[in-house]
């Protein structure tokens, strides 16, 4: 029984199906069983990339795509040039979102299904959310769960993360450094995602809050070229957009 | 490179390793492709379980193991029965910890891998933490992340939970009113765990907080018997230990 169905069950049959599909933190091994069996069932596929990079989505699903699938790349024209509060950016992203749901939305109303591959688990920080925002009034969607991308980083630092009645916060190093430094201070186990030019601001608010000591930086988590290390033993201030720091909780233990 | 690398590297290559593996959910399509193969290479398995029930995590893994898999069922004493707060109950979960290390060690040290079948992601609030804890100094410990319980109720609510720089905090249910109240009303995005005999406090924090509108009701999320609907319909104040409540974000959306 689901009390929140959507409007979407109404949707007509002969319209085809968006199929959000979780690929976990970026291991192909790190896929579900059903996200390989829905990747290799499907006639056209969607990925989101950086205009002029590879795919991840795309290199972690490859495995498990069919020959002759068609392939949608849904390509950002800006990521992180950009601050994520300017007008430019907001009014950049607002054309691309709108541009991959009309590509997206004509397969669909041509009958065909759409799965689209998502980095982690599709509901959490993903840009399928906007796609599913978009089109869920109108079109039947399906989403399959995976594993997330700060899920595959505790186990690539082999960190148990939250024990009992710890309490968890996932934090955007965007955050100005003050409410870093409170955020950090007031709970037991945290999450910081987006590093990339906030590093050294992250620094001192875990300085301040007194945490720093038990942080551990993340980079490239169950992917190629991973690093794992204390945070206080990094000596620069240099960290992709994508890397993390996890505050392991030390909760309840029997 | 793993500066974290512990002390297990150096292990007798004559001892089995620990593998703790994560199930995802409770859907066994859910569990990962490399979950799938360890389970099935597994000659021993070891389960947690409530005395007198089935085991989920052995129900989860069951289409994948191997025939003549051996399997060590861990038996908890108690588990809501007694307040976790009590001395009682936490003498009474390390004697029961004490003894799992006990007969898991004995295979190791027999020369033989035992693989620990984890419901959701081993390193997020589950009892494999307390065997890595205890073992990791002397045996080898593999871990494999799962689809945490969390993200297999996102998606079976079909929300969106955390958009571009929202804050999430996962908060267990046990908390006292006023502590759940405020960090309701400051976090952007909540995923509140163990409602059970705590479900009319959290009504009770949540209306404080002013969520109460938006948030989701989660019951046996991914698993058959699911229930969810919108947290103020529910009329009763009846929920099992592991339902969940859901806040999702309203974060940046260009």
């Amino acid at each position: 029984m689901n009390a929140l169905a959507s409007t979407s069950h109404e949707a007509v049959a002969t319209l085809g199906a968006l199929i959000g599909v979780g690929l976990g933190p970026g291991d192909p091994e790190l896929v579900t069983v059903k996200a390989a069996r829905l990747i290799g069932a499907a006639n056209v596929v969607a990925f989101f990339a950086k205009r002029g990079r590879a795919s991840h989505a795309r290199a972690i699903a490859a495995p498990y795509l069919a020959p002759g699938c068609e392939e949608i790349a849904l390509l950002y024209p800006v990521t992180t040039e950009i601050p994520f509060d300017q007008p430019e950016y907001v009014s950049s992203l607002q054309r691309f979102y709108e541009d991959c749901v009309m590509r997206i939305r004509a397969v669909l109303e041509a009958g065909r299904d759409v799965t689209l591959l998502c980095e982690g688990d599709p509901l959490l920080y993903g840009s399928f959310m906007h796609m599913f925002a978009r089109l869920d009034a109108r079109f039947r969607v399906e989403i399959c769960a995976g594993v997330s991308g700060m899920s595959g980083c505790f186990a690539a630092a082999r960190q148990p993360m939250a024990w009992g009645d710890d309490i968890l916060t996932v934090l955007p190093a965007t955050l100005d450094e003050d409410r870093l430094a409170s955020r950090l201070a007031e709970t037991d186990a945290a999450v910081v995602m987006k590093l990339g030019g906030n590093f050294a601001k992250l620094r001192r608010a875990m300085t301040r809050a007194g945490v720093i000591d038990r942080a551990i930086y993340v980079e490239r988590g169950a992917m190629p070229g991973e690093k794992i290390m204390r945070f206080a033993d990094k000596r620069d201030d240099e960290a992709p957009y994508f890397s993390m720091a996890l505050v392991p909780g030390r909760g309840r233990r029997p």
